[in-house]
């Protein structure tokens, strides 16, 4: 007989019933050959003093395998294997994909990834230590405790919890609301919670919107260098993408001028707040100008205003949907920065029958949000939390800006050249060709540190050897550190 | 002289800043026509004195509004309101679009929602002290307390908030190493974490996987009555849906084998466990065919398992995707019923080429997932909180069906029938034709009751006059308040 003992191990710990347990390892030893079909099983009473089991478990685990069809009754004898197994190998998962037939060639860069799913700069990069990121906040000074203090005691009440169930959408009220508020006073933007729309972080509301606005083949103008993931956004929607040079005043508005004349543009995305990835700010006259050119050439902008809360030295300017905007601006910011890379709060504001179709398309793809989680932030504008919050990390951020300015001048003075940003979290940082990023971010893993290897936004025709050194969520001694780590890749 | 300390109040508590305060308060003002073009602005120590603010800050506030063009300095006279103001009335976002050029139509039915964003079953709906969800948990029950314990002690490891930077969309490692090992415990799934894909909610797996499987004109088969939002996905992707029955077995496979007959089908969609709106389970012997067809008929399936942690008098049979699945099955699952309809975590398991492109298409749609919470749920899954969690909530949900079963059987016999389902955490109840759903609904609105129109399964054929009652998520006391309610209603 077969050593079931060893072969069937009940973990009583397991919040699985042991009947099921039972079930799925006779099914595993049948897969894996171990259990032959035509093997008739130990009877209800012997199984059962075997597995120190009850005999009642037993039962229900064969008559369950017997509703499977993987035993079968003989009558006065007992369980069989059966014989006409419908599988009998276990059944992995091959690398080719024969078996579907789908559109496998998706549009853009597809960065390696290794087996834990991380970014691999290069082959042998261990864990790394410090990671420098192209502009994330730092959470450590975020009110976290707060915000979760405010979603526990929600948690509690159960109509909060159950309005998922009818809520649309869109976000939850208590959290559009507070945004009319917050939007006005912050970006004098006048509106009405009908023209908000709550996101999963802000990449959402760009791809909302280049659904919308785009279909295959029309003319899409962005920045260059630009975001690269809004990018591939427009190259999924099968767009043709229009690249204008960007300069210290933002996106060069006679190159938009140009393009509108020679194509029929549909829309134009702008980063009108720390463009990205070089971080200079669009201008008040570029701005009125692309408000103007919109209206003229019949096209749409979609704003995404991500950096607009962190500003050092100068107010930021106001938005473009707080101008002229004819109902032809699409504005979309996140939380994201104001708290944690992690918390994945985004919003779209634009004219209403835009937005329900946007609310339509935000609900097949991922049904809403987390209401809990939004109201909690609504809760944090309304009291000002976040308001004090963006006071003290801009304070913060201005200063690690600078500290990481003075260590670059000290230490990579022939290296790198950069314009400081009035704003934002990070800093274009652009390495002289005589040090490829590409050979420093490998000789940077081996001391812990992950800075991406500089080809993240090069375009087709151009190669930038730069990448955007986030500096707000690094504290003096890691940015210290990591210029320390990259001095001695250059050397 | 314009009264400048009642136009211009200036709230201390604010996170604002004093200067920005005045700059948004006297752009607004000139935006309205209170401040009119030409006019000279109080100089900045008189200002200063009308404020009671620093003088500094007024002068802060004048640079700021002659950088943004709102102001010109006049030499030796001061700062007076530009002439050539590019704007001068406030913006109002329209109703109309008529800036936008997009696509208006989105396909299938728009549902109503009121200025809260709220699903409106009728117009005079207040907001309801009840709701008789489609079938959500009771995530009073959830060990939430635990997930955010695992959360905030998380918030304090910066590498834990970093890997957000160099992680890619499939989720955290931590949380995708957890599931190989629960997925083969409870499900018989054989993978690695090549195979796994967290997406935010299952209805983002239906979206990645029906985006890469079809394209305009493809033929999709699905089940009637069926889920709505999955057939909306479809719709949204131009593919052609065949509606099949479904019977007390599950999906008619013989419709399926005509249908594959007939038309160059490219995906079937089925939910195994709990057929979604009718609650009935896909035999053994039809989920054996289906796959076989797959192979027969070049075919991929979208198995969408949502309900099979949750069954009551007999194990749950094992997943196509643990079967003979010739790398043909995308199998799609979330946590969002084990713990709250809050938490909004799903997964997709496919082979690694495909999930590959899914991965892609992830991160063009929404970047990630909360991290924070994906590496929580992994503890949880690792120390068998989950596994308890299950088999306790099994326990209480299977006397609720119960519960509700016998008030039916009472009080509403000869309004509603229905066929008891085996697990899951709704009744699919058909109310005969003499109470229609539409009028019901708007009366149970009046008791503060919310219970859908039953159009929602509609096809555009059938009317079904039917919801799914999801009894989970109320206790004794709720179920007994909402059938008392619904009676009352068809007296």
């Amino acid at each position: 007989m077969l050593p079931f003992d060893t072969l069937i191990p009940i973990d009583k710990s397991s919040g699985l019933p042991a009947y099921q347990q039972v079930t799925h390892l006779i099914i595993k030893h049948i897969r894996n050959g171990v259990i032959k079909p035509g093997l008739l099983l130990p009877g209800t009473r012997e199984m059962a003093g075997i597995l120190k089991l009850h005999r009642k478990t037993i039962i229900a685990a064969y008559d369950e395998l017997t509703a499977q069809g993987w035993t079968s009754v003989i009558p006065r004898k007992g369980f069989i294997v059966s014989e006409d197994l419908p599988e009998i190998k276990p059944k992995q998962w091959d690398k080719d994909t024969t078996g579907y037939a789908f559109n496998s060639k998706m549009p853009g860069p597809f960065y390696p990834i290794n087996k834990m799913g991380l970014l691999t700069p290069a082959p042998d990069t261990k864990q790394p230590n410090l990671i420098v990121d192209d502009g994330h906040p730092d959470s450590r000074l975020a009110p976290m405790v707060q915000l979760h203090r405010e979603y526990r005691s929600r948690l509690k009440q159960q109509h909060v919890v159950k309005q998922v169930s009818v809520t649309l959408s869109a976000g939850t009220p208590k959290l559009r609301e507070a945004m009319v508020t917050y939007m006005a006073q912050t970006r004098g933007l006048q509106m009405q919670t009908e023209n908000i729309l709550i996101t999963h972080g802000a990449q959402m509301s760009i791809y909302l919107a280049a659904s919308l606005l785009l279909k295959s083949g029309d003319y899409v103008i962005v920045g260059e260098p630009g975001y690269y993931v809004a990018n591939q956004v427009f190259e999924h929607m099968g767009a043709r993408i229009i690249r204008v040079p960007v300069d210290k005043h933002g996106i060069d508005i006679t190159a938009v001028e140009d393009a509108c004349q020679k194509y029929p543009v549909k829309a134009l995305y702008v980063i009108p707040h720390h463009h990205h990835p070089t971080t200079v700010t669009l201008s008040p006259e570029r701005r009125m100008r692309l408000l103007e050119m919109a209206e003229q050439f019949n096209f749409s902008i979609i704003e995404d205003d991500y950096d607009y809360d962190f500003h050092y030295t100068s107010s930021p300017y106001l938005p473009l949907a707080a101008g002229n905007h004819h109902n032809r601006v699409v504005y979309i910011g996140s939380f994201s920065k104001a708290l944690s890379a992690t918390i994945r709060i985004g919003f779209m504001i634009a004219a209403t029958d835009f937005l329900r179709q946007a609310i339509y398309l935000r609900r097949i793809i991922d049904l809403r949000g987390d209401h809990v989680m939004e109201e909690s932030l609504a809760a944090l504008l309304s009291n000002g939390d976040i308001s004090r919050h963006l006071k003290k990390v801009n304070k913060i951020y201005c200063e690690r800006r600078d500290y990481l300015c003075t260590l670059l001048d000290t230490h990579l003075k022939d290296v790198v050249h950069y314009t400081k940003p009035d704003g934002g979290m990070a800093i274009w940082l652009v390495f002289d060709k005589r040090y490829p990023l590409s050979e420093i971010s490998v000789k940077a893993a081996k001391y812990g540190l992950f800075i991406n290897n500089g080809k993240l936004f090069d375009s087709p025709d151009v190669h930038y050897n730069a990448l955007r050194f986030g500096f707000a969520s690094l504290n003096f001694e890691e940015i210290k550190e990591v210029v320390e780590i990259i001095t001695k890749t250059v050397n």
